[in-house]
């Protein structure tokens, strides 16, 4: 069962231009027969395993060189599609060929893990953070739940309580603490956290209600409900830090972040965070919107400066794949009207913008304008991940929709 | 003497649209009544000492956090000034306030320098590089020429020698070396080094002899002569390294690097190494310029992919600086005209695009199409250094050129 299978659809609301039914038929298409054969075509590297990730918008191969960010995720994503869409042999091979690569070569003795590899498995380049290693466990607890595997599974477990430690003190994975830094707490790492535990625990809260409570409790620090706005960096105790790295809004971010806890908020039926994490997600899309050129910012600050970051103006593919996804199950919660507009508002412009109708895939860096500023289908950050994941989260859900709509003898 | 002053000009190359003159004074109202006052006005840190780096377009502080790379160039830069072009008091008070802070803050026992600090001193960030071990350097020297503290200097030599050490092994700053890092060089660390060699020693050839010649010879390892392209990293022996990293070009680092070696190349009056270094700034210039919208890219691909940097595409100003004065050098060695309107192209590009007619100073980021995607005229990268050193060097050049052209009768 999907989380989002919880939730209690109301058929009223259903009646769309374009149907729901045809929506559905839209993001089944590009899913299986645009953007998945795309990956399955271009990115296995039959020699060594694993999966080239630099790709080409023809889908060529231009650096050789293997991320474990993106080896996990599309290891997590195949295993995924074999679970619930279907049991091909084939897309259990893929994501038993990635888990097989990162756990021959990318996991060191003490369960870090490094951040790029060879193609062929030596190791180029480590990062002091934790993200390397929670989507190598996302690998691995993907093809265990898919296989039934319990020794990937405990592995899996493991891990997670290894990176749950480090997460607790950053200097265990290296990265130094020096008397001027702020104390501040950065959101990327309680919401990874609580998908991970979604990933590895199949959504199970019993075993992780303590993990989950803390998790969401961090998340709502940065959250200042009194603005409409979530900071990417708060004092531990939620308060705003000073300077740009206190006033950064990273709107993409917070949108993930939303829908994450939103998924335990329907498996723990709790009401006033369902309120919070559907308002989450849509002051972010508000805060993020780019109103003269459409699209999400990457980056914005609260008070208007701008931000420190050169790409801070750029449209990137995963803000608008978190957002179609956050919408659409707002919208499926609670039948609100602009929740399903601000769906379609995203929905149009990704598939008008990201989606490439010559070769499959979706390009990554628009510029403001929403042109591509690479061509690319793959690169260092950007995998077989947010993208399929989006689409197939909106097609499972739509699907619902649509059932619930036949049912109700809308159509 | 400045370098540049060991040029013979030829006289007969001089008459231009705009004149010569035109042009020294404009470089001479932008830097001394434009852009000089404002840092002057703005960056200064009366509580703590030191300099404010992140200022909004009318410069206000929108951050506190101090750069060690920009507090060692704007006192290099306040330094120089005091010594090249009038020795004001206040220009000397300034610098001695960046180096005081450095000195008491950023340096740590063992010779590193930390990246960031608080306002008040405290460190935030140290990076395991050596580049805010050579800007701290540099401050040093440029204070210990200005005022002949024969204490400063010798403090600045003795850093030069650590930074040299540390340059053969960066696993001695802290530079992890994993299996499958390819064996590469990159083009920053001997460029910037034979900077900091003519910095340091005030151009002296002697105590410095085989240093340059190291340097030289490793810059020279990055140019490709029958390609006439410049790589950003190599293998150790010169040849290319494959996927994107050995295929990364920065125009603007390389046109630096040209104009480097040049002056080496009127020290050593070495006709070859002129040449030589006349191409690398020509041929990085036609392959950086963007024929459609002007402006030089920040990174390209030698072989045409899209660079995996999100901002390749952005103008930044440092690149332009850099050719300002590298074309202008050219110009000034070779009297060709193919050099002048090259100086003429950025010089058009940069005055428009960058310098802000309103409330002075440049800015340093802009989109494709050259509109600022950024008004801030300090930011954590971007400080009182290229855009003052290149009118600097320019100025002076202007005005060698304009006296040759008065004593020769052509005006």
């Amino acid at each position: 069962m999907l989380t989002h299978d919880l939730i209690e659809l109301s058929p009223a609301a259903q009646a769309h231009e374009p149907t729901v039914r045809e929506l559905r038929v839209q993001y089944e298409t590009e899913l299986f027969e645009r953007v998945l054969p795309f990956w399955q075509q271009h990115s296995l590297d039959q020699r060594h395993g694993g999966y080239f990730n630099c790709l080409t918008r023809t889908g060529a191969c231009y650096d050789t060189t293997k991320y474990s960010w993106l080896q996990g995720r599309q290891a997590w994503m195949f295993s995924t599609f074999f679970r619930h869409v279907e049991q091909k042999p084939v897309w259990l091979d893929i994501a038993q060929s990635g888990v097989s690569f990162l756990r021959q070569h990318a996991l060191r003795p003490d369960g870090r893990v490094f951040f790029s590899l060879t193609a062929k498995g030596k190791p180029i380049y480590q990062q002091r953070k934790i993200f390397s290693e929670c989507f190598y466990v996302m690998g691995l607890a993907g093809l265990g739940h898919a296989t039934g595997d319990a020794h990937l599974l405990d592995e899996a477990r493991t891990g997670l309580e290894q990176i749950w430690a480090w997460s607790q003190d950053l200097a265990e994975v290296g990265r130094p603490v020096h008397g001027g830094q702020p104390e501040s707490q950065a959101l990327a790492i309680p919401m990874i956290l609580l998908n991970l535990i979604e990933v590895v625990g199949d959504g199970e809260v019993d075993p992780y209600r303590n993990a989950i409570d803390e998790c969401i409790t961090r998340i709502k620090r940065h959250i200042h409900t009194g603005e409409r706005k979530v900071y990417e960096h708060v004092r531990p105790d939620g308060h705003l830090l000073t300077g740009a790295d206190g006033r950064l809004l990273n709107p993409g971010h917070a949108i993930e972040a939303g829908w994450f806890m939103q998924h335990w908020a329907l498996r723990l039926g709790d009401r006033e965070l369902q309120q919070l994490s559907a308002d989450v997600v849509r002051w972010s899309y508000e805060v993020g919107w780019d109103d003269e050129h459409g699209g999400l910012f990457y980056f914005l600050d609260a008070e208007g400066y701008d931000p420190v970051q050169l790409e801070w103006f750029m449209k990137l593919w995963w803000p608008h794949c978190e957002a179609l996804y956050g919408h659409l199950l707002n919208y499926a919660i609670t039948g609100d009207a602009a929740d399903w507009e601000a769906f379609m508002e995203v929905h149009d412009y990704s598939f008008r913008r990201f989606s490439d109708p010559d070769h499959g895939g979706w390009y990554g860096y628009l510029d403001r304008e929403a042109r591509p500023t690479s061509t690319s289908k793959g690169a260092p950050y950007k995998g077989f991940f947010h993208v399929p994941r989006a689409l197939w989260l909106c097609w499972s859900l739509l699907r619902r929709l649509e059932d619930c709509t036949l049912s109700s003898g809308d159509r």
